[in-house]
């Protein structure tokens, strides 16, 4: 169960004279200590968690990052790095005994260089995604990392956490996307890594070691990203498959014909989309009967023209042997945007069904039509009314696989479930070598389950690696490890 | 210079009843002490190290690698893990003192699965790369990583280096190509990591780690590989471009039109070509004059058509902006095999026109052009009559910027100039943020220029993560760090 147990003991309070030590880096104006205003650093988004803390610092500068954090280090005071404070596994909130104070990477937003010549970007860790997406367009580049939270996550949270989303199946995770960084570490030492080149071999590579720590290997102040040519044309179609095993046979066909030019694969139950036409303002379906499934499919490239014939043949294909029963292409920018709409809301529309158990899940690509039927009918067994509706990333082997509770059912006794059907969906993940964490990371909410998944050999690896960075433990302590 | 130094010190012999419990473990058929049996282990392709052992053993399997290591651990005894001994900075040769015995991979051989759904390869590290193309090409997959020694390096080579190669410009480094390791760990534990997913945040990303280490960290004894659809077509231009902006300019323009499908670019100076023309049975020249620079420039889909209209168009355009002067297309797989032999040439034919002094260097991309004139000059100004070959992967920033003697010179006393040039080279190379070696590694050529050129703490880092991975030191020891 995700939600966090009761606090039995809080922190002695920080010394006032710790706390003007800290704010004298930062400057008052940026050392929160008020409640009331330290409140939207304390949260998720789901809220699950509510965390305390003394003190929440906003520091200016790569340098201000690195004197609070050899503060930090002196004093032994533990300190929750944070981006944009969208994770949904609560690695950037405070504990609740409120032992931790919150640095927030919130007020470094400059852009500090953008290069179309050479294909890069370098960026504060707290710009956020949509202003670095919009920077690359500035200069007919395309950043291309999406994910639902753009408007408010930031670069240093993707990066911290690897984040994912609906254009992965493409161009990779957001660790894939980038060259070099620049890193403070927990005893204050910057690390200047900030390389612009697309080959190095010199030594061993730290920042993939950085990347996905969730903030408990050092703390990411700016980041080189990798930008690419923008697309000319861009397709998409919202597609009626019969079942998974049918979206994963269109999946292929698609690859196939059109390579990295399918840049989005998404699929989607008939329930789900419901969910979304009920609640979603101005949600329509695009097409004229229900079907069981959905592919939302992408194909962009940087070449003028064909795309369009491409999409018509992979589906004029799959309409042959069965594989699609009917589809939508959007003709304009308008309808792309609005199949998007349709995929982007199936996020936000669970909550307005009730409670809802969520698993962020993978399994190899080929292995997702076998894992969905066999974990939807473990849910049904433990709980004939549930309403599974697995969706999400298809083309990477990504299932968002939350279960609904049944209709007129109280939230609070459905969730109370969370630990059984999680048992229960993560046995079947393990049995088809999958992962627990597609996406999202470990956070707290799945850092008891890690050592149970996780090879003995990696996370005794990982615990060393934490011990050397990190030998005081001040560095998010509590999650991941 | 990259020559040793002479040698000081032979280790004691290893004693006998040491050797008989590392040859109980792998057989003794498979514990070589013969110097004569020994000798293709000591060596590296230049013939600039040549090293000694009391032992090469060649495991069969995972499990005795780790009982190996599990040996070499408890005794202190050091190790060099080697593939194909095809690297090129010394990193698979032990040194001239013999304390070291060297650990081949090279009986483990075996494909373990190929998953053409699922687009993965699990493979034995001592699979060379080109039994690792073909058996992802016999279903209908491509497995993109090139580079010259395809028919002897081997995949765990390939990994421990990060090798780069010819199609990086599209598909990335050999880490980019890389879903799980099997590890085994300096005191003989084996991380199973042989995942098989596209997505998985379950803590720190641990493969990178190793990968790029070449042997100091772990000895990687399997992976899985990603896969790619096999191309449909595949189109090949070898072009004359008036200069290295040219080129570059050909290269933008490339991408802008083609994005991923631009598979391969590579720029080459006429001098160079000109060795090629002088000592390659059977090379001659496609175009009609000569031209003081060329790319070979190769676009290759998944789709079946419009690729060579697209080809066209990019080299029309270039025409009509005076950046492409003259361009031969390939018409057959023959012709465009034919190309590529010109390319890989280029590396063999440099040791007929006597001694050469090589840097394997990378800029970013858009500063190639005016890295290129500046390093030439440099190297002029130094020595007039000398001739620079710089050449290779335009796309990736990374030249191989080699410097042949001036004709007529004795070849030993041409050598005794490799500080001085390399310094040269090296320096021109900081001044634009570039790296000293992009794609061969560090092993054991560049270990002392290393901390010169290395983030201070970067290299604390490396050395902390050594340090507790290796707490005794004994794998591939002197080398990198």
């Amino acid at each position: 169960m995700p939600l966090p147990k009761p606090v039995t003991a809080l922190a002695p309070p920080m010394p006032a004279t710790l706390i003007e030590r800290f704010a004298a880096i930062v400057g008052a104006r940026y050392a929160i200590t008020d409640p009331g205003d330290q409140a939207p650093y304390l949260r998720d988004d789901r809220s699950l968690y509510h965390g305390r803390t003394s003190l929440v610092v906003r520091p200016g500068s790569t340098d201000e990052v690195a004197a609070v954090m050899a503060l930090a280090h002196e004093t032994g005071t533990p300190v929750v790095p944070q981006g944009g404070a969208t994770g949904l596994v609560g690695g950037h909130v405070p504990h609740e005994t409120g032992a931790e104070i919150v640095l927030s990477l919130n007020r470094m937003t400059t852009v500090r260089a953008v290069d179309p010549a050479g294909n890069t970007m370098t960026v504060d860790a707290g710009v956020t995604l949509q202003q670095a997406q919009d920077a690359a367009a500035a200069v007919g580049r395309l950043f291309p990392l999406n994910i639902g939270s753009k408007g408010s996550c930031t670069i240093g949270g993707n990066l911290s956490t690897n984040a994912g989303g609906t254009q992965a199946v493409a161009y990779g995770m957001a660790r894939d996307l980038v060259l070099g960084l620049e890193v403070v570490l927990a005893d204050g030492r910057i690390w200047h890594g900030l390389r612009t080149l697309k080959k190095d071999n010199t030594g061993y590579d730290l920042k993939h070691l950085f990347m996905g720590a969730e903030g408990t290997l050092g703390i990411i102040t700016a980041a080189v990203l990798k930008l690419y040519p923008a697309p000319r044309s861009i397709e998409a179609a919202w597609v009626a498959v019969p079942s998974p095993e049918a979206g994963l046979a269109l999946l292929n066909a698609a690859q196939e014909r059109a390579g990295p030019s399918v840049t989005g694969f998404e699929l989607m139950p008939r329930n789900l989309f419901e969910f979304v036409l009920r609640h979603l303002a101005g949600a329509r379906d695009p097409l004229a009967e229900a079907s069981p499934w959905y592919c939302l499919m992408e194909l962009s490239t940087a070449s003028a023209a064909g795309l369009r014939e491409t999409l018509e043949e992979i589906l004029a294909a799959g309409f042959e042997e069965g594989i699609v029963t009917d589809a939508a292409l959007a003709d304009t920018i308008d309808q792309r945007n609005t199949f998007w709409r349709l995929r982007e809301g199936m996020s936000e529309v669970q909550k307005l069904e009730g409670g809802s158990i969520k698993h962020d899940v993978s399994v190899p690509v080929a292995a997702v039509p076998d894992f969905i039927a066999k974990a939807v009918a473990a849910c049904y067994a433990y709980m004939p009314d549930c309403r599974p509706v697995p969706f999400g990333h298809l083309g990477d082997g990504n299932i968002h696989f939350n279960v609904s509770q049944p209709v007129g059912m109280d939230k609070a006794a459905f969730l109370d479930h969370w630990d059984a059907v999680q048992t229960i969906v993560h046995d079947i993940v393990g049995e088809f070598g999958g992962s627990i964490s597609a996406e999202h990371g470990i956070g707290r909410m799945k850092r008891d389950l890690l050592p149970g998944v996780k090879d003995p050999v990696a996370m005794d690896i990982m615990r060393q690696v934490k011990a050397v960075l990190d030998p005081k433990g001040i560095l998010n302590p509590g999650k991941v490890l």
